[in-house]
């Protein structure tokens, strides 16, 4: 099974930073939807992706540890690695570094399936992701 | 040990909302920060009186767990409370009801102490705090 | 013809207040869209009232003009007004005040109809948009 | 007199785009933010070089023109100008174009000097100012 994992590069903004110049912490949050999005728009499962299949896919958890602080100005990467399991749960693992390749930032989200249609959440996978992942090797047996 | 906690109240904003009238993840962050800078007022620690010792507390941990959604125009309630630790750090756990008394959102957040004028991190507690603990009974001895 | 109005209350947030405690110029767009829906709920053209007829109504001018700041928890007072125009386009002037009353910000945004199916952009009223004229007197002759 | 112009380029960030996938319209102001700050680091006037001379420039005005939507992912140039005037103000125009060279909208803003000490407004141009205008050939004489 291979790894599936997409780089997006992002430059601080200046309205992201506080008063001291460095990157508020709630906007990792942001970054994190950032590289997720792109992970999408890349293995084809981008938030359009999905509601055309008739479903939302809502964070239902999220987790962030900060090592270094970002600057405006500064070049980011977002690496989001998408972390298989059996549950019927997207969860991606994201890791933010510098220009000088030191890990900013490190997170997890967690999605849920739920159907556009009822609002219900889905219990196992919905069959569009089973064949996603069948594509892309990452269901067992 | 008494538990030291804080009520605040709010009000679901237009803009914070998504498509589809649900409050967008990222947002709750903020609301922990609204939460806990409520709680610094009261207990005398908020940012600015934190400033006034000489340090700056940044985030070094967040972690958020959603159960339901907060809808344009609800009111919430954000319960932030002081969770005791030894080690140099301010933790704080929150816990934010809508207006039935459901939980939607649970979440910490971690702190550290660095220095502003040298930029290092405290390795313990620095004095002040140790002042602040004191007056609430919260050191051990 | 009657002036419609609408009045609206907030609680300045926290992560909205910039170093100096004071709210972020950029901020008063949302309070604006803020005032406009809480209009828009009252009178009956809210963003989904008139999505339901086949339209978006995207901004095509702002502008403010800022007399006072406001700070972290601060209650205000949107006051949104329409203002009535020939032309197939809805206008809002808004005043926002502080708890001593004082004007502490005022401006204006135009929005025009554009049709959800085609995307273009509607040259005269469109029907359910006259019938909502008509029923606040807001038709000439 | 020559025209001081700063040009800018940023990327539509994912979370600056509604549901539509068009940017919303508030963040606008972001970006001449961005566009100003970045004239300020190139011609030596930003935020922090003003601050060094101890005043603050707080906007007292804005207004906002958009013509075509962007869209996530799409790359856009900020043309930031200064517009000379002997008052004691700031005024930048903006230009923002999509990567096909179309305008996608125009602004302008006005901003005051206030001493960070005394909190007041001044009514003629600071003396860092006025050097600052003459190492450029903006004043009149």
């Amino acid at each position: 099974m291979k790894e599936l994992k997409e780089i997006h590069q992002i430059t601080i903004r200046f309205n992201e930073v506080d008063s001291l110049g460095i990157v508020w912490h709630g906007h990792y949050i942001s970054y994190f939807e950032e590289g997720r999005e792109a992970f999408g728009k890349t293995f084809g499962i981008s938030y359009l992706d999905i509601k055309k299949q008739g479903f939302a896919v809502p964070i239902v958890k999220t987790s962030t540890d900060h090592m270094l602080p970002l600057k405006y100005g500064d070049v980011a990467i977002i690496e989001t690695a998408f972390k298989n399991t059996q549950a019927a749960k997207i969860i991606f693992e994201y890791v933010i570094k510098n220009h000088q390749n030191q890990v900013v930032c490190k997170g997890e989200t967690v999605q849920v399936f739920t159907s556009i249609e009822t609002g219900e959440m889905a219990l196992t996978n919905p069959e569009f992701f089973k064949k996603w992942k069948q594509k892309y090797n990452l269901l067992d047996d």
